[in-house]
């Protein structure tokens, strides 16, 4: 009766499911009776408080049902339908979003950068991109750059360190820039970096903060997160005029409870990007696998032969081809197993090694 | 640790919990291990299913996050920027959804009915109202009407009948314009009625539904059915880029098996229709109370002495003042208990003693 | 070969054509060769300074096509598409714009007063009234209200006095609200006070002036005049992303001179406003005529009966009935002659007598 | 007291005026007394009459401002915000409309095309480039392709003949895809390719034209002209609420008259072509300059050494660099004069001769 379980896959993190300590607050939310909706509840209140706990400042939280929409709304909120937000030719807000960015901001332009420098190929915006895009046009007939976004980790599987995004935040300064930093997967950046969270965010320069929930673990639900208030005025009505607003929000909030205590957001983070190691340990060296780099994040990015993709695919392993120039994308999530990635590199490695 | 659970209140039907049904197979879609994300997952195509079946038609079946969304987005569709919706002025998409409509039309107009005829009190559209608005205006500096649209239940806690839907759905056709209905309290409405919910809907010429899942139990999350196919084409698109496409849809959808099997959807609300009509027989009566009309759904309006009404919140007892001039809104939910009721029913009669 | 030329008329002030002194100035921009386009040109930088000088300050001046874009992209300049405009129900930016100020502000909602009190009956709002919608609701679930826009004359022929505005400004301010003037027929409402134009406007608590030309004798064309200016931010983006930048601007700006220069503007709404004087004291005592208020502007608002009406327009006379309640409207332009208005107050009064 | 006049200049020919023909027909315009406002006058229903007859079909033919506008609402009116439209990289809709286009659609996509072919770096677009992009992404991440656009001259000086717009039009079908030519430079086109204006147009395939009238001689306006008439439905309210409708009407439509009548706009543009070829033919042998190709159209593109464009700066001529990468635009008008263009070759000859 049940849909087939798919054999454990790499298409992406999010096929897993909701992580046990999520699910856990999810119940005690539901087992708390009546609450007010909108998020004037408890749980919502007590969970805005653990975040600005994390980042030790006292930031706007708001939460939202996807990333699609953090994101949208957090560059909508930066800028007018005349103005442009300055991102790479991989990033998810210009590639995936069948234009909600644009939708949401009334008509906002990406500026995209060039993909040919060594930084870009690995997913990165840098600071001279940055300062070509914002000084090439100054005429109306163009739309006024206002933002920078970032993604970290980056599509890519890259992470920016902290000095790269210090750089890049000083270069947004100079130009009047907004810096946007999409963290679909924050989490496993900072497992990454190890550093703590206010590190790479608002103590490197960045002034909003999508942090992804749904990918480390939670069932849905985004949270966006501004450093610089300002930037945050009046945004619970732009949420609420976006569909944005959950009506029993606590299910929304209250499972972040279950990541943030115990640092388990990062625990699930290390753990994926353990897995995207271990593939890589285990297939980089295989003939006719081209790992474009190796893994910084929860995803490794190969070159594979046609033949043994399809194999692959035959078999019933689920991943992406194509993203991004970047070959085939094996992720791994929170929950993804050694036992998994084991098979996996095993099948790779006698694909390539029948097809050589 | 947890938040103070409320006294059960009166305030609105969102304030509740998951529902029993619900909560199961939104755990069993958690243990299905991983599964293709976006809606390719095998809950979502048999929910959808299972919703067709419901309507006993081939309609369209989409899964949003919220009513502001389902409402807006199916407006939308129906509509350009130019055209315009008609509607009572206690319509939600009017009064409540902070400009969505306009949002993701891109400005199309709602053209609000007057509020003065016997019918309208009531909260309901009328043939003659749609009559008069569709023709008052022809000429290009005004939008053009496109839709009509009608609550099922109403803000005021009446239904319509099949005839009056009926009615309605034969006077937008005369003048070309698509019958959109929001259901976020369909289910009640349909308990009332007894008929079946094809009867109600596309039988009585609705060409989109707004089916209400979060009122009547769900976590998060609403249907909108198309039964005019050709209103849906790229609906898809659309639901992607307004950020209402859930990536772990699994979650959104699955919770509806619990609701759609052994008529539970139906079940729950009728026991909040039936704790409305308990509350209004225990209340109705009493000295100061001027109950505006019978329940039909599940809930009362009923103006209250400002001294009672005071009472009651000092006594922790929630529910909203003003609604739609309807004076005080008291809203039963699917886990709304007699108990509550009665004890609601008994401060209301002594507060209203003590004022005499 | 030409269309046969109207009767003289009453229908609008935009039926007239070219005043002479706007038209000298059209040829003289024309007689200047090649000129940079997008308003870099000389003409349009004089007229600029003119109207700075007009007004005695500083201002922000922007050149549009027309009243509608002036109105709605002032107003998308004053709030987001999640705020709200106070403003009357017969304001013209909610009955004849199609849906324009929602449009450009991607949704931002008119929040339209009470048409009960006596000033509301004259087309004019009341800090009252403001204060009422100022305060109605605070939530997030209703757009926050941000603008104030006021029609100077009103749509109902009536001028508020530099009181009057004073007064709303005040009551804008109080609730951190903006002033905007929709001034399509600015030039008559100033004609009528006799005071200074910077009196009525910034010195009285205006934020933004849309300043219509058109009405007032030019082929095309208004400026938006920011008091100000931190609303116009970026407004020259916002100007060309709405395709509202003419190239050869100097077609639009140049004729400005010929209104501006020897007080043309105003020479030309005292003769319009004459003829409305004129034409009320030929009327208002007709019997079967029932004049709604003596004018103050440039137009009659008169109930007439329906045979008297039918006659009328037989005889080739246009205006338009149903306006705003206030029975027909005839209006008159910067070159209504009086033997116009003598053969129609004479056509009038036949018709009416011949009723009786 | 007026403006300095330029020298004649080779920046752009909407710093040319009014022709003479054009501005007969406004100031008969102007003589005709009072007409109705909105477009329901003679001239207006005339001028629609004779650009039907142009075209040798029944069209529908709407007047805006400018070329923003007439661009960006054609194609919001053949697509929703979800959808893309495909053009090149150099397309004035992508470089120099300031997000019109996405604003008016309320956030459509725009698709570019690779810059890499020779047909591409003519500016044109081809078959090959509109099959790959209408393949290239069908999952509903990413805007649909709903419209091919191709501007007609090219931006680059280059004019499509009926064949390649043929093949345009059979591969934009195969995928479903409307076809729209922005035509800014459509007169200029024509006239070089001697074949008849609706054999460029509907009888090769194409839905919309935004048919240029500023460029090639009148103060202000284009004309939308909807060959599919389908795509032109309720195009009349999308005009208004976009602040397209001018009141006066008359002025904006009557000067094509002048335009219309004994070919004048193909004299005026064969005259403009004709200058550009003088220019070429004068300059494209000096040692130092490298034209990019021998021009189709109204303007010679050119690289020059940096000193020359400086020294050509500092003499008073006026042209931009960096266009496209196609170097220089040197662009005639309809009345640049053959001593302007051997007055310019002969200094630009000079300074390259005194830098070699």
């Amino acid at each position: 009766m049940h849909p087939p379980e798919l054999r454990q896959h790499f298409a992406s993190d999010n096929y897993a499911g909701i992580c046990p300590e999520a699910l856990h607050w999810l119940l005690q939310a539901n087992a708390s009776g009546h609450q007010p909706a909108y998020g004037d509840d408890g749980w919502t209140h007590r969970v805005s408080d653990r975040l600005r706990d994390l980042f030790q400042t006292d930031c706007d939280v708001y939460f939202v049902f996807n990333g699609t929409a953090a994101n949208s709304l957090a560059l909508a909120a930066m800028c007018q339908s005349y103005h442009a937000v300055i991102c790479t030719p991989v990033a998810h807000i210009e590639t995936d979003e069948c234009g909600c960015p644009e939708f949401f901001s009334g008509g906002s332009k990406l500026l995209i950068t060039e993909a040919e420098s060594a930084q870009a190929r690995r997913g990165k915006l840098t600071p001279e991109a940055i300062d070509f895009l914002a000084t090439k046009r100054s005429d109306i007939h163009s739309p006024k750059p206002k933002v920078v976004s970032i993604t970290q980790a980056t599509e890519l599987g890259t992470v920016y360190s902290v000095e790269e995004v210090c750089a890049i935040a000083a270069m947004a300064k100079r130009h009047h820039l907004k810096l946007h930093m999409d963290g679909a997967r924050f989490a496993n950046a900072v497992a990454t970096l190890g550093c703590h969270p206010s590190d790479i965010t608002w103590r490197a320069g960045v002034d909003v903060l999508c942090f992804g929930g749904t990918k480390n673990g939670l069932p849905v639900g985004e949270a966006v997160v501004f450093f610089d208030r300002e930037l945050s005025a009046d945004f619970a009505w732009r949420v609420k005029q976006a569909g944005q607003l959950a009506s029993k929000m606590r299910f929304i909030s209250a499972p972040w409870l279950g990541m943030l205590e115990n640092d388990n957001w990062l625990r699930h983070a290390r753990h994926a990007n353990a897995m995207a190691q271990r593939l890589y340990a285990a297939i980089h060296e295989v003939p006719g696998v081209r790992v474009m780099h190796p893994p910084e994040a929860n995803a490794v990015f190969a070159h594979l032969p046609r033949a043994v993709i399809d194999i692959l695919h035959g078999q019933g392993w689920r991943f992406y081809e194509f993203i991004a120039d970047g070959g085939c994308r094996l992720m791994c999530a929170w929950d993804t197993t050694p036992e998994s990635v084991d098979a996996f590199a095993a099948d790779l490695t006698a694909a390539c090694t029948a097809q050589a």
